[in-house]
């Protein structure tokens, strides 16, 4: 069966951060992960619906791969998951197939409970996840046969219908019937395709929900990466070392990946679950934990890494980063904090797309794009942004978002006086003195 | 034999710190050593004199006590020391008694002395400590027998009327006596305890010294919550474990309590003679040395403690305190630093009351009061106080003493220009080359 | 044979750096260095000229030294080399002689194989540095015996007359003849030197090249200190303890000198080839790598020193130190950081004279003179000077340098509101459980 993955998102609201789906984790990007997860639940016949933006690194993505794959191009990006899934069905014929999203990551059990769902007499499946607490997304009515009635956008808490949340795992037996139905569905929202899907119930169709409880989590703000981090790692099981040279004093501790040539220098430590990618090295007084580390990076003297993740070339020295997500090819002087923490330990605001929005974490960092520098002692606040092609002056306190290209430095107004101190030694003897 | 233990002072010149008898050191408050030291040397009969400002939390120290415990206000708390003897005297009976200040810290020895001392000819009998070099107190003058023949203030160096400080470990045969003495004194300063003492001397009483050359320190300046600190870490021997986590490479020397759940991580060190609290955490590569950290607190990574004094629920993380004296529930952000030593490394000085006192000490750090909170990279001037409930922003440096309740933060005018550094890849990956 | 050793120089480049000579690499001034080269290449017999500035300290280096030595004062500084050299020769007779610079570093090679080419038929030689690549100096023309027919100085890429350039260990046969070209030289540049012997060889005069390979290094910039060290590091072998007191958790590896009573803390790591001098210590934490430290240093908890120069009594403490020059009595506050790198990693500049110079390296910290204090989390950009008797306030981003007896501290214009946060207990519990 073809399975059709919606890739064509602009990723508006993760900037900095670029194309979701080539977000690297634990060396591979999303989405080889998400087609690996898929193939391991049987299927490998794939159309893959992308945009003008990421086509081309798509290809890349596919290229080596043993999957049968064509590419689409979604040409109205506007035209949101409607309009991609049309994009593809103008390849297929009277096929049945299943219609992923490419930035929700669930376990392989979502797929093949799925799988196993599908048979003749269905017109169509949907995976429900089941939420023990209210969830702010479309909820599945269904009778008493697990048969839908009927996809309820945020009912509010009390309200809902049911205990399972829409996730964009869809089955439909005829996928000829369902591009007529999204052509023919009328609205001025960009709610066309859930449109088509509930016409097609009230139809009289037969469109059952497949309850799944596993992880669940759509990449749509910057900290979901962290989440989706977290899940990637709890797949890590013992220690697995590629010839990696470890000091005899390094201390490595709980589910760790280290990958080739990975070096982890005298006292330094890694703490899982924690992945370091080829080539990287975790220098004499170094922690990482429950990290997801890139390739040739550089975890410098007396650096903390804390629940982060950090992509390429990521080069720090003595700094502290937690629960941060770095791009590639970023370096932080030495002395660079990354602030994780308010003062009153409430939730972390970021502002996207001009809107301040709630992290829903109390301990959240920074978020870099690609091509970042920051000077010696400089000190980001907890839910900074910063642009790709950034240079960020020394000592300064980063309390807004830098766009993309800028150069920021402080105002240091210095004053200078004759220094009229007495500097001698003799202080310094008499102290040593008392200390000893 | 009654013992007085006059407690209604409201340590005006201790702020932030509160009521210096609630400081707890090693576990417990100064009010319950003292009367453990007075316990433990045969005395267990006391009369407490509090004031409103203490009573109720005095109770709350002396209940779980085995001792027997009458507690007296003070109601006019200008009256001093006269005013807090009056107190006590007022339910006692032609008894004899000892009245102890409870802020100066001694050895049970000089309990014992006094205890020792006691006979059926005396009226009354002091506690003095014998000095090596002056002192700016009270002289005790005394006869070839040890008889004081006067108490001389502050009579200047080189003018001592004999090598013995009176300190307040006072015994009277009769109190009735002595509050009838209290009552008649005339003075228009601030000692009318004194010239009644006088008086009784020169009316012929028989007040002998007790001399006493062991520890001595009264809790007057903040600094001085140090001195008593030290004198508590001394009493440790060995190393006491209660079921301490300690990781293999951990380091632990020297003298060293770790309370109930204490957990030392890796490469993490502790060096002794130093006091950890029930529950708190020397994370990894921290390190305490010469401190007494109370409970729940974090010594986070990388963090350096040295002789310092931590209330409960510190946190500390990448940080450098030293010669500090922390409150209850304050955290400091990765990378604040307080200074501890002049450029010209002479003393420090400290403004107690709108005047700049000398700590007498070369090495002194911050001062803080309760729920303190600092910023990444905040830097304290040495000697600084910061008051209760206050916030200090990240980055900036703190060069005066902040009140209670304060929110204190830079002006960072930052300069934003277009970046036109090329920090793209090569660069880095030349330099790596230069490394490797 | 007498050798003149050229010392008069008053490193007006090297500023803050003192005087080149009696900079101290692994306990010995450079001066006692070169005199002892030149000894174990079978010379012992030395006329040093020194300058009013230098002489006496000169005599300090040399009374202990077991050599034949004759100070000679050069009046006019400004006369240059041909000044000292004339200033050598009035107190010689028609003796052959060899003239060496001071401050021009080589291997002791460069003078055996000078002490191998003399021979009877020899009016003179000049050791001839083989080099690889193009080297702006003096070149030495040669014919196909090696006899020099002409010095061309820096003759541009691609037109070097040979592959040897000049360096001053030069062979006279006869010191008179010398002082008498020197004399008659007419030039109205400061390269009378130069002229004069370019003249011998035009009259002549038989001068041959000795060619030289190994290592050459003239001390111009203060940067070349750094090159200096590195070749003296170069130097040791294995590990070497004065009955250093070494903790058992301490790291030693590499080519590592430590001097008398030295102490390597706990969990502190020193990498070679590194030099540690007497009575330093390496606290807690603490990293020293390729570097060569002075006496009575201390580098502290949690500091790395990477690639530097330590004079003696310099104090660090939570430090980064790369690729620096620091004077003699000089203390970092905790957290001061010194810079090393470019945003984009090009090379880093110095300002030399008023002119800006490029080091040629890529990663260059901060050159300091003696006396100098840095507060905590103190900032130095790449290639900073700091003069002598200087202190660097706290917190502050040092970008120009500072010239000597400064007093430089920032405006902290702080801005003080009510603090409207919660930052009591409740928070701080609740996070508490989640981290746990």
């Amino acid at each position: 069966m073809k399975v059709v993955l919606l890739a064509a998102g602009r990723s508006k609201r993760l900037k900095p951060i670029e194309d979701k789906i080539f977000l690297e984790f634990m060396g591979k990007s999303l989405l080889q992960h998400q087609l690996e997860t898929l193939a391991e639940s049987g299927f490998n016949d794939f159309i893959i619906v992308g945009g003008k933006h990421n086509l081309d690194k798509i290809e890349k993505v596919c290229d080596p791969l043993p999957y049968k794959i064509h590419l689409v191009e979604q040409t109205d990006l506007n035209a949101g998951q409607a309009g991609g899934v049309l994009s593809a069905l103008e390849i297929t014929q009277n096929e049945s197939l299943i219609i992923v999203s490419s930035n929700d990551v669930v376990e392989k059990d979502a797929f093949k409970l799925m799988a196993a769902s599908i048979s003749d007499d269905l017109d169509g499946a949907i995976v429900g996840k089941k939420v023990s607490k209210y969830f702010p997304g479309g909820y599945l009515s269904t009778d008493e046969n697990n048969f839908i009635t009927g996809i309820m956008e945020k009912p509010g808490e009390g309200n809902e219908p049911s205990d399972m949340v829409n996730i964009v795992i869809h089955y439909f037996e005829d996928g000829n019937t369902l591009a007529s139905y999204i052509r023919n569905a009328k609205t001025d929202s960009d709610d066309k395709y859930e449109v088509a899907v509930d016409k097609m119930i009230k139809d009289g169709m037969k469109i059952k929900a497949v309850p799944y409880d596993g992880f669940w989590q759509p990449i749509k703000y910057p900290w979901h990466v962290l989440d989706v981090m977290d899940f990637f790692l709890s797949k890590l099981e013992g220690i697995h070392s590629e010839d990696a040279e470890i000091a005899d004093s390094a201390i490595i501790k709980g589910n760790v990946y280290l990958g080739k040539g990975v070096k982890v220098l005298d006292n330094a430590m890694v703490n899982g679950p924690t992945y370091i990618g080829d080539g990287s090295i975790v220098a004499t007084n170094g922690l990482v934990r429950n990290s997801c580390v890139g390739k040739k990076c550089v975890v410098g003297f007396g650096t903390e890494v804390a629940r982060s993740y950090f992509g390429n070339d990521v080069w720090t020295h003595t700094n502290y980063v937690g629960d941060s997500i770095i791009g590639n090819n970023v370096s932080f002087g030495s002395g660079t904090v990354t602030g994780n923490l308010r003062f009153d330990e409430k939730d972390i605001e970021v502002t996207i797309r001009e809107q301040r929005i709630s992290s829903g974490r109390n301990k959240f960092g920074l978020i870099t794009g690609n091509n970042v520098r920051s000077g010696v002692n400089t000190s980001f606040m907890p839910g900074i942004k910063i642009g790709n092609n950034c240079c960020i002056g020394a000592g300064i306190v980063v309390e807004k978002d830098v766009d993309d290209g800028k150069f920021i430095t402080g105002s240091w107004q210095l004053k200078e006086y004759e220094n009229r101190l007495d500097i001698s030694k003799v202080y310094r003897d008499e102290l040593k003195k008392k200390i000893a």
